[in-house]
C-alpha cells in the first residue's frame, strides 16, 4: 500500500474512532475493518462528485451496515462533501448533521436512511432496478444518460437478515449487473463469534442467487480490493458480490477481532495505543495532516471530471431529442398537483359498485397514463391487488423498460426495493394484501423517515376477505400504521374516495401513501370524490344544527351507517355520518373545518370500522362507542362476518341508541 | 405405483377438489400437485398415531403452504383424526372444524397454524429444536424418549419468504438433522412462472446453509419420494431438504400447470374431467370408495404400534429414572400460577435505579432455575436485552442441552422458532429491541392466534434509546403492539412491576406477553409489583375523595409523572397518579375496579408515555392530553431526548394545568 493511501485509510478510522470517544457513544468495529474498502473504493472506483451530491448518474453508495455511521462521515469530511471537523465533533448529539445512523435527507452524501440490518442490501437493488429502467427509458445509442454503479456495503448481519436474501434472489433474476455488493466479512457479531449462528457458505448462497462471487482474502489490500470492484464491473450479465475478510476494529490492539470492538467507544488508552499501532503522526484527537485532504481531494477529480462530461453529453442529447427533455421534466422535476386535481377524467367514476381494489386498479391504469415515472407491482399478488398496469411491459432481464415489476413473495424486499427506486427518482408503488403489510413494515417506517412517496397498495383489507380466515383478515393492522408518524393511511368508502386517494398518493413529494382496500364490492357513497381530500367530511348530515348523534365510518362501513342512520330516523334519532378515510389528514385540518365535522358538544358518537377499534376514541372519547373488531376474525364467507361480528345497520344503529 | 396407492392419492385430489368446489374458494394447486408426496410421508414413513394426536413423540408434519389447507383436511381425514364428510363439506364455512388455513388448537391434528408463506418452515425449525432438546434433556441409554422427526411441506412461494433462508440457515449451523424439509417445486406462484422472479437455484442455496438435498424428478413417483424420504432420515448430521418436481393442480386437465390452478375452485366441469383423467370410479361428490378407507388406515397401524412400543418404555423409564417423572410434569403439566405468587424470593427487589431490561435480566435468571422448560435467546443482542441464562449452557450443534439460543440477526425466523418450541411444549423467550419488534410481527401475530405462551423481550423502548436515533427508537410500536388481539403488552415502571410482568409471562398457557423495557435506569415507584397484576393501580394518590385530575403513565414515565404530582400540589392541584403497565389486562378487570382506579366523573386526564401517543384517548377522552411522541425521535442522548420531547414533571404538570 502507499504511504498516503496507508495514511487516507487510517484517518477514517482515527476520525471514526475519536468522533465515537468524544461521543461516548458508536460502533467502531465496521469503520475500522472496512475503511480500506471504503476508501478504494471512493477514491478509484466510484464515480461520484462531492461539489454536486444529486448529479443523476453518479454512482451510489449505500452504507447497510448504518451503525459503522462513523465512517461514513469520515469519508464525506475527507473527500469534501461539506461535514467540518466540527460537525464529526457533533457525532450523536442533538441538532448535528452526524446522527447515530446516516439519515437521508439531513446529511448531504448520504443516501439512504440504514440501520435495521439488510435494509440497504434491499433499497440497493432498488436503486439497481431504477438505474436499468431509467437507462432503458433515457439511453440512446452514444448517451448513456444513466450508466452508474449501486455499491452497498454491508456485514455479516445484513447477510443474516432474510431481506437480503430475498432481494438478492431478485437482483440474480433480474441480472442487474449494476450492482455490487460489498461483504465485510469480520466474523464477529455482538454475541460473538458468527460461528454460533452462521456458518453457511455465503458465496454458495450468492452463486446460487445468480451472483458473480469475488473474495478478497486481506481486508486491508487496497490492490486486491480495487482488482475485485473492477472485476464486479466487468461482469454485464449479472450482479456481483464481493467478500473482503476483515477483521473488526483493525488498528487497536487490545479489541481487534472481537465483538467488543462492534459497539461501544474504545476508550482513550485503547485509542493511543492505535495511534501507535497505525503509526499515526499526532496524539491530537480529530487531528488529520494536510497532506491526506489533499491526497484525498485529488481523487475527486475524476467524478467531476465525469460529471461535466455527462453535462456536456445532456446538453447536446436534449438537442438531439428535444422530446426527452419533456421527459425528462415529467420523471424529475414535474409537479403534477394542480393539473391533476383538474383533470375531469382522472376523476370520473360511475356508480355501480365495484370494489375499491378494482377502483383502484382504475386509478394505476390511467395515473400510468399520466406519470411516466410510475412504476410498479406486487408480491405475487398482482391478479387480487389489481396492480398490473395493461401495455406497459414487465419489468424483466429482458426488458427494463418494462413497468410492471414481479416481486415474488418477498415483502419485506419489497419494500425497500420501493424505497431505493424512489430515492432514485421514481414514483412506485407496492402491492399485496393488507394483513401481509406486518411484513413490509420496517421498510415502510424507513419510507416515511426518508420522507419518500411511496405507495403501498394493500387490498382486502378486513374481515371481509372472508374465508381466507383469520391469517388473512387484517385487524389491528390500520391502527398500527395510523400509529406511525410521517404516513397518510387512506381507507376509502368508494370509488370516488378511491379517486381521491389516488390523488393524494400521486401528488405526495415528501411522505408515503398508504391505500387500504377493499376485496368486495362498495356501493357509491360519495358524491365527489374531493371531499375526501380533507381526510373525513359529512357523507350525510342531520336535520338539525347540533346533530343527535353522529356516526364516523370507514371504507366498507360507510354504506352500512348510512344505512344506520335511516333507520335512526325512523326513531326519531337525527343523526350525522361522517367518512373518514384519512385520520392523518383530517387531523392535519384547521380547528374550524375539525369542529364543523365533529363539534366539540356533540358527545353521542359511534365509530364504525371492520378492524381494531384501538384508537377511535380519540374520536368518540369517553362517552361514545366504537363497532368494531376486539379479536381476531375467523373463516367464513364475507357476508357471514359482517353479521356475526356486527356490522351491520341494525347493530350500529342500535349502539348509537345505547350509548344516548 | 399400485392400484390402490394411486386410489388414496387420487382420493386426496378428489376429496380436496370437492371441498374446495363445494365452499366456492379454496387453492386447489397444491393439494393436487402434492397429494403423493403427502400420502406417501403419511403412509409409510411417519410415525403418528390417529387415536392419539398428542403423543410427545410423534412426528410433526407442518403444511407450510397453508393454503393446501384442503389436502391436510383430506389425510386428517382419510386417515382417521376425526374429520368426517360432513366437516369436509363444511370446508371455509362459519364454525366448521375446516377453516381455510389450518388452525391450531381448532382442529384435531393440525401441529400449527399456517398461511402467510414460510412461517411453517421456520416454525418447523423450532420444532426441531425442541425435539434436539427435549432429547438432550430427556433421553437416556436405551430410552430415546425424544427421537421424532419434524416435516415441514411447502412450495416456491414459502422458498421466496426470507424466513426460509433465516430459519434454514440456523438450522445448517445447528445441525437438525431430524428436520426434513419437503419442497413441492411447482415452479408456478399467482403472478405465473416463477422465472419472472425466481430464477435461483434453490438446491444449491440449501446447500449453502448445510443442507442435504435430494431431487425427486417426477412428484407421482411414490417410490422415489419414500425413497428420498427414507434418504434423509438417514443422514444423522445435517438437515435435509427434499425438491419435488411436481406439476400444479395435477389431473385437472384443462389447468394443470397453470397460475389459475392456484387459489380458485377448478368448476364443476373441469372437476368432471378431472375424475375421468384420473379414473375415479364415481362421480359423486366427496365419495371415496370403502376399500380406500380401509388401505390407508391399515397403515396407522404402524404408528400406533410405535406408541405403544413407547408407552411401554416410558413405563420402565419412569421406574428406572424416578427423578425424570418429576421433571416431565414440570416441563409438560406443571401449573405453577400459585407456587410463583407465593415465592418472596422470586419477587424480591431493592431500591436503587436498575433500568427495567436488567431487572428483567435479574428475573430471567430467577425463572431459569424455576422452570427448567424455560429456554431462549436472543437476535445477536443478548448482552443488550439482558437475556443470557448464566450457568444454562448454549444451545449448539454439540451442545443441544444448552438453554441460551443465539438465533443470529434474524428477527422474522427467531420468532417463528419461538412458535416452533412453544408447540412442542418448551417455554420460550425472545429478545431484540423493540423497534425491531416491527420484523418479528408476523410471528407474534400468529402465536398470539395460536394462543402460545411465548415472550418477548423487548428492550430500549422509547426514544430513551438516545444515540442511536430514529431508525433505533420505537414509536409507534407499542401502540401497534396493543391493537393487536390475544397478546398482553406489558410496559414496567421499576423492578418491582417488572417482576410482575415476568410473573404474568411465566405463568400464561393461553397468550403470548410482551415485555417492553428501558436501556436507562428507572428508580423504584412501586412498593409493591403485585399491584402491577391488574394491569394498572393507582400509584399515588390525591388527598380528596375526586382528585381534581389523573395522570397516567406507564414504565420510564411514571417517575416524572409523580414528581409532576408533587409540583401540582405545590400549585393547589391535587392529582392522581396510576401506574398502567399493561392496558389490556386493566381493560380485563371489572367494570368496579376501572371506576375505582379511573373514576367516569374525573375528566381532567392526562396520559404519559415517550412513544406515540396514539390510543391514549381511551383513557383520556376528548377532553384530556396526552404527554407523547407525534412524530420520529433524534440521534441526541436520552437525557436531552426527554427534555426536549416534554418527557419532563415540569411539562406534565404544565399540561395538567393547561386542561383544567
Amino acid at each position: 500500500m502507499r504511504e498516503t493511501d496507508n495514511k487516507a485509510v487510517n484517518a477514517i478510522r482515527i476520525l471514526s474512532a475519536d468522533m465515537i470517544q468524544k461521543a461516548v457513544s458508536g460502533h467502531p468495529g465496521l469503520p475500522l475493518g472496512a475503511a480500506p474498502a471504503a476508501f478504494e473504493l471512493w477514491a478509484r472506483h466510484m464515480l461520484h462528485n462531492p461539489s454536486d451530491p444529486l448529479w443523476p448518474n453518479r454512482d451510489r453508495f449505500i452504507l447497510s451496515g448504518g451503525h459503522g455511521s462513523a465512517m461514513l462521515y469520515s469519508l464525506l469530511h475527507l473527500f469534501g462533501y461539506g461535514l467540518t471537523v466540527e460537525d464529526l465533533k457533533g457525532f450523536r448529539q442533538a441538532g448535528s448533521l452526524t446522527p447515530g445512523h446516516p439519515e437521508y435527507g439531513h446529511t448531504v452524501g448520504v443516501e439512504a436512511t440504514t440501520g435495521p440490518l439488510g435494509a440497504g442490501m434491499g433499497m440497493s437493488v432498488g436503486m439497481a432496478i431504477a438505474e436499468a429502467h431509467l437507462a432503458a427509458v433515457f439511453n440512446k445509442p452514444g448517451f448513456p444518460v444513466f450508466d452508474h454503479y449501486v455499491f452497498a456495503l454491508g456485514g455479516d448481519g445484513c447477510m443474516m437478515e432474510g431481506i437480503s436474501s430475498e432481494a438478492f434472489s431478485l437482483a440474480g433474476t433480474l441480472g442487474l449487473s449494476k450492482l455490487i455488493i460489498i461483504y465485510d466479512s469480520n466474523r464477529i457479531s455482538i454475541e460473538g463469534s458468527t460461528d454460533i449462528a452462521f456458518t453457511e457458505d455465503v458465496m454458495k448462497r450468492m452463486e446460487a442467487f445468480g451472483f458473480q462471487t469475488i473474495d478478497v482474502p486481506d481486508g486491508n489490500d487496497l490492490a486486491a480490493i480495487g482488482a475485485a470492484i473492477e472485476e464486479a464491473k466487468a461482469d454485464t450479465m449479472r450482479p456481483s458480490f464481493i467478500r473482503i475478510h476483515t477483521v473488526i476494529g483493525y488498528g487497536c490492539p487490545d479489541k481487534q477481532g472481537r465483538a467488543v470492538a462492534h459497539g461501544e467507544p474504545l476508550g482513550e488508552e485503547n485509542i493511543a495505543a492505535m495511534r501507535d499501532f497505525l503509526g499515526w503522526e499526532s496524539k491530537e484527537a480529530f487531528y488529520v495532516p494536510e497532506e491526506v485532504y489533499t491526497y484525498v481531494r485529488g481523487f475527486t477529480v475524476r467524478g467531476s471530471g465525469a460529471e461535466e462530461k455527462w453535462q456536456e453529453m445532456m446538453e447536446k442529447y436534449f438537442e438531439t431529442y428535444p422530446a426527452m427533455r419533456e421527459l425528462w421534466d415529467e420523471f424529475f422535476t414535474k409537479d403534477r398537483t394542480r393539473e391533476l386535481l383538474e383533470d375531469t377524467a382522472l376523476w370520473s367514476v360511475d356508480d355501480k359498485p365495484v370494489a375499491s381494489r378494482a377502483s383502484s386498479g382504475t386509478m394505476i391504469a390511467r395515473m400510468a397514463d399520466r406519470i411516466p415515472s410510475l412504476i410498479g407491482g406486487s408480491a405475487d399478488l398482482a391478479p387480487s391487488n389489481k396492480t398490473y398496469m395493461k401495455d406497459k411491459g414487465d419489468f424483466s432481464r429482458e426488458n427494463y423498460l418494462g413497468r410492471n415489476l414481479h416481486f415474488g413473495v418477498r415483502e419485506l424486499a419489497m419494500g425497500a426495493i420501493g424505497n431505493g427506486m424512489a430515492l432514485s427518482g421514481l414514483r412506485p408503488y407496492l402491492g399485496t394484501f393488507f394483513v401481509f403489510s406486518d411484513y413490509l413494515k420496517p421498510m415502510i417506517r424507513l419510507a416515511a423517515i426518508m420522507k419518500l412517496p411511496v405507495t403501498y397498495v394493500m387490498t382486502h383489507d378486513s374481515i371481509g376477505v372472508g374465508e381466507d380466515g383469520p391469517t388473512h383478515q387484517p385487524i389491528e393492522q390500520l391502527a398500527a400504521m395510523r400509529a406511525m408518524p410521517g404516513i397518510d393511511v387512506i381507507r376509502p368508502a368508494d370509488a370516488a374516495e378511491t379517486a381521491a386517494a389516488w390523488y393524494l398518493a400521486a401528488t405526495s413529494n415528501d411522505h408515503p401513501v398508504m391505500l387500504v382496500l377493499t376485496r368486495q364490492n362498495l356501493p357509491r357513497v360519495c358524491s365527489d370524490g374531493k371531499k375526501a381530500l380533507k381526510g373525513a367530511y359529512i357523507v350525510a348530515d342531520s336535520s338539525k344544527v347540533v346533530p343527535d348523534a353522529i356516526i364516523i365510518a370507514t371504507g366498507s362501513e360507510v354504506a352500512p351507517s348510512l344505512e344506520a342512520r335511516r333507520l335512526l330516523r325512523q326513531r326519531g334519532i337525527d343523526a350525522r355520518v361522517v367518512s373518514m378515510p384519512c385520520t392523518q389528514i383530517f387531523d392535519a385540518q384547521d380547528a374550524e373545518y375539525r369542529e364543523h365535522v365533529l363539534p366539540s358538544e356533540v358527545r353521542a358518537r359511534v365509530a364504525v370500522e371492520a378492524l381494531s377499534t384501538f384508537g377511535w376514541e380519540k374520536y368518540v372519547g369517553l362517552d361514545g362507542a366504537v363497532v368494531g373488531m376486539t379479536g381476531f376474525g375467523a373463516s367464513a364467507p364475507a357476508g357471514t362476518l359482517f353479521e356475526k361480528y356486527g356490522f351491520t345497520a341494525e347493530h350500529i344503529a342500535r349502539t348509537v341508541e345505547d350509548i344516548m
